[in-house]
């Protein structure tokens, strides 16, 4: 038996402003570091002990990481980061105002790019300044695959191939995984692992912080779903 | 060109209460956290980028690697942490009052195993509940070679095989690189690094928290040496 923790960042800065985030590289609010370690401390409680740690390229994840693992007494667990598990790209609505762009585009259409599951988003051109085309950190990168929005059909499509490369081989090994990550690309990763519909991964929200615990059994199949703190 | 930084890490809570250390898990002090931080505002004013980063299995050291990649904008770098750069193993002194352990066995006794390149500490057997051998984190290594007391010398050659392997070939590719580490463990890197004698690395002291930065020429020759903030 295998364990696999999710956890979503903690409350982020943009959270708080209700701006669309995506790639932007937004801090953790003073809220969003206490969900952290709570989340820690919660870990440490059900005496999980991971073997591998992974999380996005974006700051909030990689710090919710770091609290949780350093509050459950195992921040020196091995750690890779990969842009696989980064948030859904927002496209041309990052850094927006979610009731503003309600107001700009009309209420159903926002409803419709932030809840669809194949609806794109504006795309971001590669020649924009906030394009991921400019940042250092997806450099090695080939740049025809730098997204300029998804939505989370493609989050899913991009996800996978770590989850089957990375994941899967270590949770089929026995091996305790943690990822810390985001809303998106997290709902993406539990469609998969829960067989959800493209019509119901639309119902599915994860609190900010909070760790779901998965048990698999040695054929990869989901034993049990724990929310910890509830 | 590639540089190098090196820095150990901030000041930890033993480091204030002035007891043997080595491979015990003690976190950083408040003061350690500040010197941490402020290590990351001097590596973003040298515009130094790192392509890669490098730590012990150490939370003091793990925690100093993370707030300087923080505080440089750059906490999504590769990060690898390995045994082989942690502190030299104290032995059967960690854990002492430095003050009290002098008293015990004498100051000149206790100044030799401090500052000798090639005397070993008092060993801790593998029986000791302290022992490394029953730390999780070194599970995975052949316990015939999990210390129970180290010198310098065994400290340089334990950490040599990482820089072969890991560190050299990426600073020949040209990138940059961070290592987060400890008094002894960067002590034995510079006495290879800068071909320090046996005699005279005794006198090489290194600053908590203060970055030091190596710029190399395509032969791995040192063509400069700048300690930050100076």
């Amino acid at each position: 038996m295998a364990k696999l923790v999710l956890i979503r960042h903690g409350q982020s800065e943009w959270n708080l402003s209700n701006q669309f985030t995506g790639w932007v590289d937004v801090n953790l609010s003073d809220e969003g570091v206490k969900q952290a370690q709570n989340a820690g401390k919660l870990i440490k409680e059900a005496g999980i002990e991971f073997d591998y740690a992974f999380t996005s390229v974006l700051t909030r994840a990689i710090k919710t990481l770091h609290y949780a693992l350093e509050y459950s007494d195992q921040l020196w667990i091995p750690e890779t980061k990969t842009w696989r598990l980064n948030e859904r790209h927002y496209g041309a609505l990052q850094g927006q105002n979610k009731a503003e762009a309600a107001e700009k585009f009309g209420e159903d259409q926002v409803h419709i790019w932030r809840r669809s599951y194949d609806v794109l988003p504006p795309l971001l051109s590669a020649d924009d300044e906030g394009s991921a085309v400019n940042d250092r950190r997806y450099a090695n990168l080939d740049p025809n695959i730098v997204p300029g929005g998804e939505n989370l059909k493609v989050t899913l499509e991009r996800v996978m191939p770590f989850w089957e490369d990375e994941i899967a081989p270590k949770l089929l090994d026995g091996k305790n995984v943690i990822i810390a990550a985001h809303g998106n690309s997290l709902r993406a990763l539990s469609k998969y692992i829960e067989g959800i519909s493209d019509e119901d991964i639309i119902n599915l929200e994860m609190k900010t912080g909070q760790p779901v615990v998965y048990d698999f059994n040695e054929k990869l199949e989901v034993q049990s779903k724990t929310k910890l703190g509830e």
